[in-house]
């Protein structure tokens, strides 16, 4: 066994080697997955920039204290603006510049929740006297909305905002403890401004529910917090994440703000107290939206980053039995690692265009919505709440697992995964809490189920409501009529099986998303618990399959590639469809979904899973040869990954060598700790030790 | 709806209310699950200690760098000596003291790892010369396995321990970067000595694969590294977990010891290079096995803080609906999170009593291998490589769930919950990787498969074979005749109902496992990929419901409890029964295992799962008046917490908002960011608006 071999060599051969075997021309697919040349182009741009000024260095963040994180990361948004300034930076530069960060920072809720809800619902003369000032960062703002004590329960929100007539001004008061704003991005030392959601309380104490207003929060002179206002950050994060960003509290003593700082494009006060109503009720949801598609992409790239990093190092780690050249295999040729990593990488590939996806349909609606069409909310809506669900729980996941695959050194901090994780997790509960948007899709759900096979129904014939099916509840045509079944499987292990058919896989995921669905409607009186997330899942896993099979469909019609990397990608797709149908396993067997012609072909086996199992398996081993290839083109330099284990040059263990010597612990030899603890310690022990037996060192 | 009520005062009175309706005794189940008044006290002594000395107090480490936890660290272990020679601690008393503190510590690995494997392997004259050092700290060790680019396979380890016949010396020696010790607890900064693994290579060349040798590495007078040897610490950890213990590396550049420091009793070499077999090849595995069996321990205590953190917070917590008494209901009495927090009790509940029953065994088995009595040791390494696995992979799980079911809040470092799993995570791939392990269960189950009913068995009876099957493999005996089927099952809501029959789901259980091994026996030629995963849990939730079944009869029979406290701790067992077979409906789904006579009885249901689903729920639910009590059972002080949303008096907010306080953020109102960027970053957005616009504030 050659053990002496030079590791460093050997990592970089493994990862050169494995570069050559891949098929795929990375460039294009590169090319692809960014959406054009255009957009790569920028971004490498910005890399290039950025990675080299040294206000952006990360190598000293692992040991910073909370307060040292969040200066530094107000000195980055400082020279980020600096930038956009020297260099002409668009609007849209300095958002893709302020997201390669890496670090989430107060700047960012500025641009995803602040600017966004004051643009959509401000009046026209709040935009004009401060919409540019928002745009330039003159104010800095952050959005109120959760309290200490009301977090999903939007209506149950404490702080009231009184609108007093003789001065037409609105009082902004928190009645409780409880009522303190809570959680709030920039909010705890950076924000002048912010938006704030309370009840409108009109003049004989008519609550008229939550409403939005404007509110100066710091002086712009001195930063100072102007009188009645208390507020501060409210402290560390699980795992070390988003340390950078100062979430905050507020209370308010009866601050009054004028009238006009009402968002009030949808609705309104007179100035004699009257109410004037929104002309859609949900027309505010506009923002909630535009966060929630964001963080599909987000859920995307992260997860990608965490699969290229898990893959390099699974790549040239060498462990296990020896190889043919003699040396311990690459752990990426073991099943039991492949089969974990390439669909993290497939899901990565998906969310990465499903994000882009759901953001033009954003702009569409957001569109029509300024001009008062709400035709496309519903849906969007619905669309929006269960992919946030399923992507958000699912990158979570991923990351975690990629992270463990790396085995021991993965909990390394060096090895930047656990990083990806600490700052994406509080996504499962922000923005929705994933089982309180479960509940959202499921009536949603309930009310297209309806709608089509309810009372409701009765005057208007089946197949023109089949005809008008919105993508969300597409799958319910299925159940129209009763002689429709779900297909018959061919297991076999040809191309010809069900299982390597992504038509056949996506048919099966609408199937258990139709019988899941109706299932809930027949026991809605008395449902057991876990059906609301297995209705929200399987209609978004039966929705994302629809369009994974357009991707597909898009890879060999519009995407430009050369016929061997469409097939390539091809298979990686129809990987996300097998194993989200590995993961569904339950629901086709407990609805009697897989109905396979030709059960038990496999020797003695039993099992009617097998075949799926081991379509997987074939796929991922295929995938191998391509997967150095497949994250080389997601495009991440050294510097965005922040890794010693996921370099690109595959040197390894030479970087997490080079990594460790700069921990400050090793700064000296003896620890101050010595002299403290240390010393004592042994003394006494040696004194004891002594006194009991008499024994010398 | 009655917004302005006081919250701290709803908040206590709910607990109150929440204490009262307990119909459990909690100090007889207390004393139940710490085995006796005895260790109750003990532990309740040791914290009224340890709580009041302001070297260990919590409320800065939030906050603290690396280099200052590890300060703080050593100080308290420096101070439980100091306390354990004042107050005469026994040292099991100084053990359990250590594992009060809720902070991995470097000295953990000195009584974990480096002393009973000394202890165990040391030949008598090493231990008379160290055994006493060691047990008073005199010295301060370290175990030096992993290396840099070797985990699992510990054959591959590249370090050497070279004979030399002339001084009669060992040389250890590193000849690579890769062969750099790597993730030593206590190595980086505080061992003076460890055992070090590395390969023994005779006169002539010859390896005799690793071997473990006794090392000094730092100078007793200045704590200096002795030449030859550089060290130091391996940096932060992901999530910012052990961040007071000295992970670290080490090189050995031809260091010199004594032959009489390797630790010769099971196997030595003789003053002329001649090699001595030991007794037994796998002797060596008891302290493995000692480590794993107290893993076990650890994560049902550890999820045991996570339950009654999330628990106490979900009583208090109000959120939703309106309730009758005016307020929004409290979130314990939604199904969807009492359904997911009281499963996490009953795993707690089992896993502790798991683990004790284990260190049990442990002890016993210790003891016939000290006399050379080998026979216990393969059926302990089997069943401890699978509990391993499944009680680290579902405590972290648990500890995860319990963290999201807080929702928001549940993300602040106050929760104290994130502390758990950035501690406890490591577990799923340190001391055998969880995949790893899985395979070795797997081995063991094809082995005694084979055993039973392949050709060596052909010799004796199969009746005899069945008989002496040992626990992890009595689930075998279900496939010894082909008349043997799984239980029809009565599926109703009574208490006759299959679901609620402990027994029933045992059963099923092991004819999971047996299933399942079978198909891995008949498929061994082309496995996939899965298969390993689903063996070892298999067996292990079939062996762990056995354990279960006999803690169900002791509870009866010698726990001492009342008979209500036994009805209510069943309940949880069987909990944790129901929620096991739910767990594992693919397999049983796969298999034809779920038999039931009168299926779809509800309604219009068409799903077999819906019986089991719905027997979990309604156990819950009749289980939600008394989780208060179970949780205060555990017997934990708000300073073992160590958590806002966990404090034992229900006043969440207040104290969340104290803790909030606390943040060095806050200690001044305009941060030092203030004038270095957020000044530039506003006179710069201002500056830029004005020139396009005009426009002044």
């Amino acid at each position: 066994m050659a053990t002496n071999h030079d590791a460093s060599t050997q990592n970089c051969l493994d990862m050169t080697n494995a570069r050559n075997k891949t098929s795929i021309n990375v460039l294009s697919v590169k090319q692809f997955i960014y959406n054009g040349q255009e957009e790569l182009q920028r971004k490498d741009k910005l890399i290039d920039i950025i990675s080299k000024d040294p206000v952006f260095d990360k190598s000293k963040r692992e040991w910073m204290t909370r307060t040292e994180k969040y200066t530094r990361g107000l000195r980055m948004i400082n020279r980020i603006h600096e930038l956009e300034h020297s260099l002409g930076w668009s609007k849209e530069g300095t958002a893709v510049a302020t997201s390669l960060l890496d670090d989430p920072l107060p700047i960012s809720l500025h641009m995803t929740a602040f600017e966004p809800v004051f643009l959509l619902q401000a009046s026209q003369e709040l935009l004009d006297k401060y919409a540019g000032l928002i745009a330039t960062r003159g104010i800095l703002g952050c959005y109120m909305q959760t309290e200490l004590a009301h977090g999903s329960n939007v209506a149950a929100l404490e702080t009231t905002a009184t609108y007093i007539l003789e001065t037409k001004e609105f009082e902004i008061h928190s009645p409780t403890l409880t009522s303190s704003k809570w959680w709030i991005g920039a909010l705890g030392k950076t924000a002048t401004h912010g938006v704030v959601q309370a009840k409108l309380i009109l003049p004989g104490g008519r609550d008229m529910g939550p409403h939005l207003f404007f509110v100066q929060l710091r002086s712009l002179e001195t930063h100072k917090l102007l009188p009645g206002i208390t507020a501060g950050d409210i402290g560390p994060k699980s795992f070390n994440g988003f340390a950078a960003t100062d979430n905050g509290f507020a209370r308010f003593d009866h601050v009054r703000i004028p009238k006009d700082q009402m968002l009030s494009k949808f609705s309104q006060v007179t100035d004699d107290g009257k109410y004037v109503h929104p002309p859609h009720a949900k027309i505010s949801y506009g923002g909630m939206l535009c966060i929630r598609s964001g963080m599909v992409t987000t859920a995307g790239w992260v997860t990608a980053k965490a699969a290229v990093i898990s893959i390099r190092y699974a790549t040239v780690r060498r462990q296990g039995s020896i190889d043919t050249d003699g040396l311990e295999k690459q752990v990426i040729s073991y099943p039991s690692l492949h089969t974990r990593l390439i669909p993290i990488l497939g899901r990565a590939y998906v969310f990465i265009s499903l994000g882009r996806a759901l953001s033009q349909s954003f702009q569409i609606m957001a569109q029509r919505l300024s001009g008062g069409d709400t035709s496309l909310l519903t849906e969007l809506h619905a669309t929006t709440s269960g992919l946030k669900v399923l992507c958000t729980t699912t990158s979570v996941q991923d990351i975690e697992n990629a992270r463990r695959s790396i085995g021991g050194h993965g909990y390394s901090a060096f090895s930047g995964v656990g990083r990806f994780y600490a700052d994406m997790i509080p996504s499962v509960t922000y923005e929705g809490e994933n089982f309180v948007l479960d509940q959202q899709v499921v009536r949603a759900a309930l009310k297209a189920f309806h709608n089509l096979f309810g009372l409701e129904r009765k005057t208007r014939p089946l197949t023109s409501t089949i005809q008008n099916l919105t993508p969300s509840s597409y799958y319910l045509r299925l159940l129209s009529s009763p002689e429709n079944e779900p297909p018959i499987l061919e297991d076999s292990d040809g191309l010809n099986s069900s299982w390597n058919n992504s038509e056949t896989l996506i048919l099966l995921l609408e199937w258990r998303a139709a019988l899941v669905v109706h299932e809930m409607a027949q026991t809605t009186q008395d449902p057991d618990t876990t059906i609301y997330q297995r209705v929200s899942k399987s209609i978004t896993e039966a929705f994302v399959g629809q369009r994974v099979g357009e991707m597909i469909g898009g890879l060999r019609t519009n995407s430009g590639l050369k016929e061997n990397d469409v097939a390539v990608l091809s298979q990686l797709y129809l990987l996300y469809l097998q194993t989200t149908v590995e993961g569904a396993l339950v629901d086709f067997l407990s609805f009697g979904i897989l109905r396979i012609s030709n059960p038990s072909r496999v020797g003695a086996s039993r099992d009617p899973t097998r075949g799926l199992r081991m379509a997987i398996a074939r796929n991922c081993l295929s995938l191998v040869p391509e997967v150095i290839g497949l994250t080389d083109a997601l495009g991440f330099s050294d510097w965005e990954l922040d890794s010693a284990l996921g370099v690109y040059d595959g040197n390894v263990y030479q970087a997490l060598w080079d990594k460790v010597q700069t921990e400050p612990l090793n700064d000296i030899e003896v620890p101050d700790a010595y002299k403290e603890s240390i010393k004592p310690i042994l003394s006494r022990g040696r004194r004891i030790a002594d006194m009991r037996s008499g024994t010398k060192l």
